[in-house]
């Protein structure tokens, strides 16, 4: 983990630039070595910086959740973006849409035969140059169809005159201790009837996507054509957590000032206080984490408590506190959230040197 | 609720100005009618435009939780502003809390002599100009000390040269169903010890400072001079959930759009999906709230899972589910998270006509 420059102002997000590029090598490496590609979701890091390193080390094209999102990459000179989001198409993201097709290779998701339609409405001719890929439900219940109706979906693209290319679908529940190889499962299950389906009824359908940091290092290309982890550049707490990357591994940190400290007594519990609360850490706390985030200097400690600009954290009785004023790196739970947060991050240098990164798409919501 | 204007993007937050305006005055009108200075918490809105009306209605000043939220107030022309937060000073906070000392009357809390040396190091002479404010632990065990401990501090200010105004405390443990009434009585025994002990020791007391929204009403000048809450402007699902605030007097929502929908069948749960997710709406999520928000337009709808994108909401047997691309207004769970997330809100007036308000401090975390 890069140490914390003198003088940073807290708190403050710091990338390990080093330990990023590692990050982003060895799932580019993994991935082409089961012969798949990898389509990284940007939605992760929000930053050309990152994407840039990602298309370096092989990437195909990036993911991204919005319209606003994909323009932002868009005009940066990413040329090729699947937004993975079932668009309802207004006239707003109508005319970015065909900005962006000037612009980039534009794949989108869809889940229904009514947003085929809105889309087909909204582009007019410009719809066929749009690549649709259909979103599977293959367990996560959030959206997608089953395999079945995916068939619906493609004939209603087929009439609309635009283009099916392929499949996606998100393996939610993998994020879950217990559900990884499960999740894995159903993903290959859900898409491999849904390409069946589809291909038997005469549709071409070249690519069979899913992915998420959980699952892509377990996925292989007898069903799959491509992978779409976000998280790996970075990591954080919540893939420790669930053992998919170790501590030494993590790219992202958030440094954070002690302001607080307390022994405790039998009843208050013995604790410092960090700068960094969910402003700048966000606030997402699975059922099965250990707390709000982990401090890297001290596995053992635990963010037992998470205000705006407050963590509580309940230290380890064997360890001195910390002093006041000293600094910690705090390891968010879900690193999306954190970057989001944020108009620029501290990337440090392994010579020590650092710059400012912009995270340049952030907060573009639609 | 205000309307969502015609053509809206979304997801966006929609502010309902004249319900803002009662929510203003209705706090204004009970906080006077108690005897107590209303110091309204400004972190929840970061807005001039909201600001600037609670001034107009008769707050004292504004409270903030760091010197970039004071410095972007005081900068806009806000004379008086307390930075609730125990503040650890370094160069940076330093030379920017000097050109705060310029433009308005501040107060800094503190919980620590240690703190409370680092700023008159940093600070030098200009540090007799601050007021400080001793933050009391009263009961919610994150920053702040016991009254006991309160006059160690007190007297490392003097010997400092720098001037002890008061007392606060933030009763945290009051955001729970169950423990308003509980936290209100803890907040005013642990304020009233400590300026007890510290006035007995010969220091002038002048602001003992509460609050929050769920004990703000519920508090009097018995003990308390003022109170500090700030979600009330708004109001949230939280506040809903606890009681404090009626589902026709919430002025903010989220407007989204119906991305998915779901009839369901034995294994998979009836659902539609909308595209405001934890990136516009935040993730908290107490463990006594039915969902992650709740919707608008229907009650006894439930947002069982949160994306960064994506709100999974159940959705009434008994009710036909929205159709695709139908707009709702989503209440968030915390209100003060939603705003941090975007540059700006839109603001609609009684008559239909809207604007759009920048949030001025959003992110600035130091």
């Amino acid at each position: 983990m890069a140490l914390i420059p003198a003088g940073t102002s807290t708190p403050q997000i710091i990338i390990d630039v080093a330990q990023l590029e590692k990050n982003i090598d060895k799932m580019a490496q993994r991935v082409a070595s089961q012969g798949l590609k990898l389509r990284p979701h940007a939605k992760t890091h929000k930053m050309l910086e990152v994407a840039s390193r990602q298309l370096d080390a092989g990437a195909v094209g990036l993911t991204v959740a919005t319209v606003g999102e994909a323009l932002s990459f868009a005009l940066q000179g990413v040329a090729k973006i699947f937004i993975a989001y079932p668009l309802w198409v207004n006239q707003s993201q109508a005319e970015r849409i065909l900005e962006l097709i000037k612009r980039a290779k534009l794949s989108i998701g869809t889940d229904s035969v009514q947003a085929v339609e809105q889309m087909a409405r909204m582009l007019g001719e410009q719809a066929s140059k749009i690549r649709l890929m259909i979103e599977i439900d293959s367990g996560h219940h959030r959206s997608g169809v089953s395999p079945r109706d995916a068939l619906d979906i493609a004939e209603a693209a087929r009439d609309a005159g635009m283009r099916v290319n392929g499949v996606f679908t998100f393996p939610g529940h993998s994020y879950n201790p217990d559900g990884i190889d499960c999740a894995v499962n159903d993903e290959h299950k859900a898409l491999a009837e849904a390409t069946r389906i589809l291909r038997e009824a005469g549709f071409a359908i070249k690519r069979i996507s899913g992915g998420s940091t959980p699952t892509a290092a377990l996925s292989d290309n007898s069903v799959l054509t491509e992978v779409r982890p976000g998280v790996y550049v970075f990591g954080d707490a919540q893939q420790f957590e669930l053992g998919r990357t170790g501590f030494d591994e993590i790219a992202l940190t958030v440094a954070a000032t002690v302001v607080s400290r307390h022994e405790g007594d039998e009843q208050i519990p013995r604790r410092i206080v960090v700068d960094a609360g969910s402003k700048i850490l966000g606030s997402d706390r699975p059922s099965w984490a250990t707390g709000y985030g982990r401090i890297a200097e001290c596995p053992d400690a635990r963010i037992s408590a998470l205000s705006e600009h407050h963590a509580t954290v309940l230290w380890p009785e064997n360890l001195d506190l910390p002093d006041y004023g000293q600094q910690l790196q705090v390891i968010p739970n879900h690193v999306c959230q954190a970057v989001n947060l944020v108009d620029s991050v501290l990337a440090v240098h392994a010579d020590g040197t650092s710059e400012l990164w912009d995270v340049a798409a952030r907060g573009l919501n639609y």
